[in-house]
């Protein structure tokens, strides 16, 4: 058991299918909102808006909504969802969608309060890793997918366009004051990105459980959601109404996201980002997978031991006689998983990334998300980044 | 798994051996702080209180010292250390102690900012459950023993003494916004009140599991906390010096705390509480102890399901082919655990406690502390309540 750690997560979650409704009558952090929503038109297509629009006025909450968030959140859309929270006198932000409309308006929070650029604030890579002096408004994340885990962690995940730069930035003004996990509102993603936010799920558990930071408290409930999505993603992704499979998923990966505040993501994660900050066609989720079994068959060969508790929680047989070997079952487990969801065939030629990128990649992965490389169970090497990025072809 | 929840546990928790020198250089809630400590003379007899003013003096951090909180505390010392700290101008509160301290210091916190007496406030008995309108000073919790979980709960254990009620109260001002554990404080306890302390602990995760509040959070840091205290408090008793079994427990007591604050104890605290109020000599772990087989026997016989899993996590071999039978290799567990802390002999009439108090305990528990029963996996009638009483004896 670590012995020495922080334990702060001190978000308030509202969990379970069909609480969006409590937002008409919970005590919310303030008189007018910025509500933030993404820029396709899902949120609208849905009924979400109008429900959460709603539930505001019978609270007696005022709101003006910022709809441009992409995908693939963008620096630029963090300085003008700021500018219209405070042009309209918002004192608070809600965050409605995926987690790219959550981490942009924990990204709006404090840009909201504090001067200057958004990438002042940021650390790693060409952030100059201010200190965020005013804190942030109150955020409330209402998340519609089940993935980030954005709504019991700090974090926000924004792209620099200008120098592909996709980093993950947090602190403590940024977790949500208040979350509404309602799975009810899941329901409505397709099987694929069901699949893809899961698995992001997945490793935020899997690798918050391996961090060097891993503690007792992050330990129980990165074991506990890795079983939860092993047992329920491929029911979700086969049939989205299953609600108990949606709820199960739910809150695993709300509690991944608390693994992430307690513990933290490893550099498969920076890989990850890399990839996608390169490729923003790639979903993150896709990009974890693809990456997957060659990052984590070279990580369990060079520190194994965690991987045995990972691989029973997903209901492996522990075979082998040394731990090297008894780790691979949790290699076993993985390919299984993404067969079971039906992502056997994902590669990353289908995205149009080459193998001759590798080193570009590396070096993106290792200079923007570097503090990750510094939680890893083993301390990986340029040249390894690379093998691995090269493995995955 | 449980579907509708709310999860909140605000504490910032820094943990680990050595930390308590954190507090000369962590950012405090305050710049003077009311310093409570308890009556008898073992914060300044182990260096405690020295060292804790010190770490303040370093931190520009200015104190006045209250030391009047009895083991079992009392509403007239809320009220005190209250005035205390509005004529001294404190701005927020440290708690340096056991629980009663702590406990103490979060009561006092809220009188120091809100009107009237504490019984106001209180839910349960004579108490007139007043909204706390006006919150709470910040509480900064610095346990000395493994037990109470106060350091991760929003719960003040407070008697008053002229209606014989022991009632827990606390709302969500009263979560500690920081607490230093500390587990090398806890060496000089003896060995029967780490005991009675960690079986304290121990009762708060099996009912916090059994509890039909319970979450899927709160689960999975229940069975682990019950998992740790089987193995380590055994230690701990034997050597007091044996700082793995000290750190383990110090958690696993944590832990337990968050358990309390994400779901809740069930009626064996209610019963437990009626019984130290009338008899304060008795520890409350020790009146724990003493009600424990009685109670879970009785309770087991009638909601066996979720007594399966605490067993497996207290490592008993599963036996029987109903889950009734099942249910009972938790009770042989319990058992083997009391005798693995010496704590088989202990006996209420040694505590003075009757028989025939049977029925006036039944009715202060259910008067003081009925919530509990509200959560009960199965719902006691008085007779019943009587009956587990008797069979204590
Ligand atoms: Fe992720
Ligand atoms: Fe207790």
């Amino acid at each position: 058991m670590k012995t020495n750690f922080t334990y702060f997560m001190p978000t308030e979650i509202i969990f379970g299918p069909g609480t969006l409704g409590k937002l008409a009558t919970v005590k919310l952090p303030g008189k007018k909102a910025l509500l933030v929503i993404g820029s396709g038109n899902s949120m609208r297509r849905h009924g979400y808006l109008d429900r959460v629009v709603n539930y505001l006025k019978q609270n007696g909450v005022d709101y003006v909504v910022y709809d441009k968030i992409l995908p693939n959140p963008i620096a630029e859309h963090v300085a003008e969802g700021a500018k219209v929270a405070k042009d309209n006198g918002c004192d608070f932000v809600i965050g409605l969608g995926g987690g790219s409309t959550i981490d942009s308006s924990k990204a709006i929070a404090v840009m909201a309060k504090n001067p200057g650029d958004y990438w002042d604030y940021v650390s790693g890579g060409s952030g100059k890793g201010m200190e965020v002096k005013n804190g942030a408004l109150p955020i409330v994340a209402i998340p519609t997918t089940a993935g980030t885990g954005t709504e019991s962690d700090p974090w926000a995940v924004v792209t620099k366009t200008e120098t592909n730069e996709k980093i993950g930035f947090g602190c403590k003004y940024t977790y949500p004051t208040l979350s509404i996990v309602d799975p009810e509102l899941m329901v409505s993603i397709p099987p694929k990105f069901t699949a893809y936010q899961g698995m992001d799920a997945f490793f935020h558990s899997v690798e918050g459980y391996l961090a060097t930071v891993n503690q007792p408290g992050s330990d129980v409930l990165a074991l506990q959601s890795i079983s939860l999505i092993t047992e329920n993603l491929p029911k979700a992704v086969a049939d989205g109404n299953n609600m108990e499979a949606r709820t199960a998923l739910a809150w695993a990966s709300t509690a991944a996201g608390i693994v992430e505040s307690l513990s933290s993501c490893i550099s498969h994660h920076s890989l990850e980002h890399a990839l996608s900050a390169y490729h923003p066609e790639i979903p993150h989720g896709a990009g974890l997978i693809m990456l997957s079994v060659s990052y984590f068959s070279f990580m369990a060969s060079k520190a194994p031991e965690r991987f045995v508790d990972i691989a029973k929680a997903m209901g492996e047989e522990i075979v082998g006689n040394t731990v090297e070997e008894q780790a691979m079952c949790f290699i076993n487990g993985l390919k299984k998983l993404i067969r079971n969801i039906g992502m056997e065939d994902l590669s990353l030629s289908s995205f149009g990334v080459t193998e001759d990128e590798a080193t570009k990649l590396a070096k993106n992965a290792m200079d923007t998300m570097g503090g990750l490389f510094n939680v890893d169970p083993y301390k990986l090497s340029l040249d390894e980044v690379v093998s691995i990025y090269k493995n995955c072809f």
